[in-house]
């Protein structure tokens, strides 16, 4: 199997799984509970905390541990507006369904919400960030890499604006952290969200980094977990697991440009043996490890469907929207046209991909664009 | 060592351990994802919800997967709120801080909340429950099992008047659930709450009941995960791991008695050898691994000091609010007397606990109580 779709999830590394198999094993115990059996595990959360500060330059009391990226968006979103009691959020047309699909809730509820839109290259204008924020905005979200097309946003500068205008800022990092450094001690950055199964740790734990002194108010309240920041009994295999995953992404943090290389290998290659083509994003920066890739007059589920065949695993858009027959959003909102609209593949790579895998792929998609484009009905060799 | 808090968390059943290794290893796939690779995940996920709904007597779709008991509690009570758009909640004075920490926050966002109080025995009183209960109340939330006490509460009466009085009920059932039978396909109950790591799967996963045509709103908003009910990548693991436990727990039920006679031969053997002592709660029903002992003049976390060099781990409360100052909120409902008020410990057996444990535990307390009593300010043995 060739498994290109890590923007959907990653391996569980082999080092993570040994550093979390004692928690989830013999050493079983709530960490706040007050005997000894439960020292392993609560210390075994300080040090997680560490790693996962060190990755992006944080303080380790930055660091609140969630159940998901999607939990940490949430956390990041509504935070900031119970905590300052302001009713206005700033975001982008092409977040993730777990900013995305907050917006008509918050409408709603009662809050006004401003959508910055994106060029067709999927980047986003600071000039109209900045003319968005008013005196009542209370938090701007902004990604700091999407998902689907891989284009990286300015988000320091877009964090500096709002520290300026004095909204505060949340990106929702998912996509980065783990494959470009951070250093959010000298960010003007207040909050960002992370997912453990986007950088080797398994599914069911993230974290939301919230900078010291930063207005918030918890999304999950009940216990006095993570110093009251986030309820409920701590995930302690699952902490320990992201806290070995971020000490491997910041050993690791050297292979992002042979993981680069091999993507720019990718797209260079389908474009030289496949017509008809465009990569979307590709004029704006990009993860290292992403490429969206839309051929004319096909269907991506299809492409999906054939490439699985050959033990290839890619995807069309967002995992989070799977099974929507809908076009992708961040291809609308780029303004991508009608006949590359339907026909998408993301490729995203990782640490374990190989030179021989991508060589593969590249044997195989030319194959089967070109036997798809024969069945197509809007192609010359389509049935009509 | 010998565990005996087991309401603050299990161990994790070996067998749940091999169930849901492969999906921290190879199997590592999204669940959502469109190659056949994701189908054993995505099977995987179906099963364990078949299990867990099979415990509870539900239809697999009114299960939800969560991150713990506190998500469930969260979405048990801001679901109908948001759903409803009524503006009264009813629930009682010795929740579990996920519920009952609520309370000041929907004050705040100016929701109502009518509290019920408790008798010296740790019961409720339905015809208070019945009075509180208004055109505007949203939905009522009461525990099935008190987690400090053990107390049962008449959670299928307290349903059913909410039934006729046209609220929804919700109950935090993380006690409760694998330890007593549940038949939710003929009870009145709209939603019940359950964390994994109360039954023997691990800490990080959990799931709300919402009875089919309950009026919902989901608290985590994004992808279109549990059918648009939680969002967030699933913990494909820990889901699996759930259903296991829930397996496992449906078929151990039978150990339920052996584990009352346990619970039932600690307290007697307790009552025998030390004197100014009280069972909180030993004169409601309670949960058959619970019992709460307070001794008189001495403090519950010196006794827990002197256990655990014994090798014997109890708690004092809930791990939930260790290292608060404060005695127990649930005790203090109860009225217990404030000479017991700060001496209570908390022992929780589970289906692993066995006769030599506790005939052990009767050994070492007596003299540790003995030991304290010595030392107390308040006793005649004291320093004063």
């Amino acid at each position: 199997m060739i498994y290109l779709d890590n923007n959907a999830t990653t391996a569980v590394a082999p080092e993570v799984f040994e550093a979390m198999k004692p928690f989830l094993t013999e050493l079983y115990s709530n960490p706040s509970s007050p005997y000894s059996f439960a020292m392993r595990a609560h210390r075994a959360i300080v040090e997680a905390r560490e790693r996962v500060a060190e990755l992006v330059g944080a303080r380790p009391d930055e660091i609140v541990f969630t159940s998901c990226g999607s939990e940490s968006d949430s956390a990041g979103v509504w935070g900031p507006l119970h905590a300052t009691g302001k009713k206005h959020v700033v975001t982008t047309a092409v977040e993730h369904p777990a900013v995305r699909n907050l917006v008509p809730v918050l409408k709603k509820r009662g809050y006004e919400v401003t959508v910055l839109g994106v060029d067709s290259e999927g980047m986003i204008d600071l000039d109209q960030l900045r003319g968005a924020i008013k005196d009542e905005t209370a938090v701007v979200s902004i990604m700091a890499a999407n998902n689907e097309s891989g284009v990286l946003f300015p988000v320091e500068e877009a964090a500096q604006i709002c520290k300026e205008k004095g909204a505060l800022f949340h990106t929702d990092a998912v996509q980065a952290v783990g494959k470009l450094p951070f250093n959010l001690s000298a960010s003007a950055i207040d909050m960002l969200s992370s997912s453990g199964h986007k950088l080797h740790a398994p599914k069911g734990v993230g974290f939301l980094y919230v900078k010291k002194g930063t207005p918030f108010a918890p999304f999950l309240i009940g216990g006095h977990q993570e110093e009251g920041r986030r309820a409920g009994t701590e995930n302690v295999a699952g902490i320990v697991a992201l806290g070995k995953a971020a000490e491997l992404a910041r050993a690791e943090m050297g292979q992002v440009e042979r993981v680069r290389k091999l993507r720019d290998r990718l797209d260079k290659g389908i474009a030289e043996k496949i017509e008809d083509l465009r990569v979307n994003g590709g004029g704006s920066p990009r993860l290292p490890n992403t490429t969206n890739v839309s051929f004319a007059y096909v269907e991506g589920e299809s492409i999906l469907l054939l490439l699985d065949r050959e033990g290839i695993c890619a995807s069309s858009g967002s995992a989070c929207t799977t099974g929507s027959l809908e076009p992708s959003h961040v291809l609308q909102a780029m303004n991508v046209p009608p006949e590359y609209l339907h026909g998408s593949i993301r490729f995203s790579l990782s640490r374990y991909s190989t030179e021989e895998e991508i060589a593969r792929v590249l044997e195989v998609v030319p194959g089967v664009i070109a036997r798809l484009r024969e069945l197509s009905p809007f192609t010359r060799g389509g049935g009509s």
